[in-house]
């Protein structure tokens, strides 16, 4: 059964990653701004939670399939990070373990990693805190895992309800979590600058006292929707 | 069906705040004291929580209703605070998308609202926090919102398993929201008052060692309730 | 029905404490390293989390069973409480109200407990956090609760899902609680530490940029195992 | 305060019920038609589902207001029970312990009852079932209750997130539950009839195989709002 | 580490079963009064739901302890399975994978199985259902398990928040599931039957119109208690 | 910004369809087969739940991208169902509002699907379960939608955690869904094929009182795992 099986136990060591240049640039920008310059797809589900405030992480994305239970891929997918990866990890099922620690992130941190993304849980969480190193997870968990199946790396997945393809960029912060096809990465910033762009001059009409109602012309509309006051 | 439109696509202007001086004093109590005073009604669901830890906000209610996905009716409700207020949102139906960000807050800000307390999502949390607009709301999300479908401003809603009526005083901190009526709010606010000045002595024997046992008396109505010691 | 009853509305005043050494031991790792040492049992389940980020306490358990909306025997175990001990709270069926507040927290910390963990909700957790009185709890709630029906003290208790016995050692920091039983104090404590000296030296390694694939020589029982490179 | 305590410990004798013939109306559609004949408001949480399927009733609420864990109040209901009631029981906190069994809806049929919808927890189910006494519940659970605490009975309540008023008309079936002011009764009933005679010619199209892209003459808005056919 | 690891890869082949004739009377009653009768402890949570409703089983404990997506253990547990036993599997942490079905259930019930309460998935539950051999589960999965830790069988665990010793007796029905120790199994049998005896009386006299506030001389306590009638 | 544009509004007319005597071949099977014939992989979450126990399904999806409160789109997709084709919904966002009820099931059946399957709500479940339209869903609900947002049709995507391409084949059952890409449909069946026919016998086995342990011959295995017997 040989398509199937290639999906399992394999290690795809050439990606191709997004332009540098476009996640430098979608990185200036929050998860909002990229998920509304994108069209609103691509959003992780919000469970997707950073394990201390204030991170904001544009990466290209390293993909790694895991079993329930079982970190044992978390090392063969260390090998495959460069410089500006962010590691995603996927899960065959529901599990909220705690798949890393202190120690795989001072090895992901050595390769030039930025983050990890994974629909699962981690542990040490005061010592990632301290390190610096940002994971937006599923849950906190100080459950071990064995090393006994295997998954892959770098192969799509799906991780907490979005698509990601090896390379593609992944965007993280407060709002969480946001997956932009690197074929797209140069389009979406481009968008997302320009919506910045915009927002600028709204922000300040509406911090002088404008309204929305006003600024966007929603008085019109609203009324043919069929608005009323009373008083 | 006259009646029943009168709920939907309407903005009442004008509504009956409680009194300043009453809210005033709620302002000064937490969230635990004055839902006791009131007699343990009129809390919020406790999946209610706040973006950012330690805000402390007592304001009048200004309601809307809006509908799963459509936060057209934020910028209506807008029009409608006052200095002091603080929004309440309402759902019509479960949905946690990010209804609010840091534009709107922009916009709130700019007439006077003290804090929005939404049973749906919000999003830029990074920025409102920065902006020291303290949230209170289901959940954190990224997902946009459309402006399409009329609900209404300043009607009677249940917000979190509460109800809350337009004008209520709305009182917020890290243990969650309560909300009381406006006709409650000065002997609320008295009753608050009685308790806290009753607690400082409390706390004084209790930290000298005094057993709440003792205190409270407790004893006699324990060993009466069946109580044994056994070593 | 001697027996039943036996467990409803007892307090057993003398317990036997795990050594006061192993405790101390113990509290010097945090508690993934513990659960790890012990065989990855006594983990209470993840959805314990501490109030504020950043406590690691050790301490033996006092145990109470509460029942929903019911904190009269917290007072009760208050005089249990001897210096260096945290109080267990255990419930009869799932409830998340706030059973616990300031008041009680200066009496606790009067008595010389070091933490509260507890299956159920608190509140004043503003107030908490600054006595810097750290709680794990399953929730957030300022709800308060009656005093009217018997639990016990000191009896064998199962808490978010492990069992806890009076004097096991509860280890408790940002990834959740763990139960190490009394009699196994030493023994754990000793493991741990061999763990931990064990780590640095992963830690030094990994951070050298050695992989844990080459430093737990796991390139061939992957290959066993039928990993595929590609390219 | 008097206002406050008001609203517990009573119970209100009289109480205004929706007109019969409204109700029996009501009572030949479904949850979700009279939803929409209402205009979408009144539907408790899609939690609250029936101990068993295939039940459609319609009665006219009597409410009480219960206490986590205590169940004393829903034998002061029962005085207050008169044929074509349906019991609706609110919470004043989340809990889901069996308030109720065979005994007390043995004692509700006896007094005329049609069902109970309770934001809480119901247990004997299968003796329930074979009573054919419907209930709607947040779930189930054989833990018991204790009889300790005064709510309310036939004040308003929030159950489920709606506002049930004394009097109101509770329609319930398989899709969940719904709350018809009493005061609407009438007109959501013959809005309902207008409806559902509409359905019947609706559907007989469809069966036959019209599509609603053309019975509801969609094709020029979609095509409007941008809709394209790709190959 | 002697004491830790015994409780890791062991089988324990003889047990203490709980008196036959206690287990045969228990299983006379349904889950809510055995609960009752025990004093309402030993009830397990109640997300543990039957996969079809109307059984009502009773038996002695066989406990087994399983890892997160791991069923190896399942396959040595069926060998100490005698009949009338009851499978009881406890998760080492949260997971719901499918770790039974029907292939599992021909070797439990050729053992002689009576029932399989279980803290995780199962699958196959048609045909599970049509061989009428009933299960309480914390969900349905169609997920599969490896075969590659080491439980073990026969120790003591927590299974949905519940103790479980071997040889207790486990009584599930559509209430949910209670384990009852074995040393209490013949007195809480005949306390069981005791409250049932006692529950025919008041089912008629219920049934004949008599209030429960006059059968169980509530109204005085209620009058005490504050309770006020208002019309 | 063409390429995201592609994606939101689109209807695409033409897709391949897996091959239909793979289709129904694998409608021979369980999900649970499917599932690991196919090596675990493809299966959506376990909330995915059908509103009727016993149905079977397997046939070609169509799918139709929605976005919460918003069931458009659904008419849109029923143009582009074929005899045989189960219809799958993905959700841009979490909701669960009542996307579906009799009217446009009435309508998917006179085009000749055999399904729905959505990652949202569903309502007049009574009806659909009266019309023998089986539904598999995330819940059931009888809030109502709207018809506004542009969604797509016959698009990939991702519902309930599983990719799902237009043309592939869904299996569906009591133990959940599970997709099996086109390509790999008639590879799939033959497994699942040699699977349950190799099951017949072990079922006969295992009836006859062997014991996994010796018919799987896993006591060699265990007892090198390190497994102990002990009396």
């Amino acid at each position: 059964m040989g398509n199937l099986a290639n999906t399992l136990g394999v290690v795809k060591r050439n990606i191709t990653r997004a332009d540098a240049t476009a996640v430098d640039k979608l990185g200036r920008f929050g998860v909002a701004t990229v998920h509304e310059a994108m069209g609103r797809v691509g959003l992780m589900q919000r469970y997707m939670r950073p394990i201390y405030p204030g991170a904001l992480v544009a990466g290209t994305a390293v993909t790694v399939l895991l079993h329930p239970g079982d970190n044992w891929m978390m090392h063969v997918v260390a090998e495959q990070i460069q410089p500006g990866d962010i590691v995603v990890a996927a899960l065959s099922a529901e599990n909220c373990d705690g798949f890393f620690g202190d120690l795989l992130a001072t090895s992901f941190m050595a390769r030039g990693a930025k983050a990890l993304v994974i629909d699962a849980g981690v542990r040490d969480v005061k010592d990632l805190t301290a390190m610096g190193f940002p994971v937006w997870s599923k849950g906190i968990s100080a459950k071990g895992t064995i090393k006994s199946t295997l998954g892959s790396v770098n192969i799509p997945v799906v991780c907490a309800g979005a698509n990601v393809n090896p390379g593609d960029v992944i965007v993280a912060d407060d709002d969480g979590v946001v997956c932009v096809p690197a074929g797209w990465a140069q389009k979406v910033a481009d968008a997302a600058e320009a919506r910045e762009a915009n927002e600028g001059e709204k922000r300040a009409k509406l911090k002088a006292g404008v309204l929305g109602l006003d600024m966007y012309k929603m008085r019109e509309p609203l009324e043919k929707a069929g608005l009323r006051y009373i008083d």
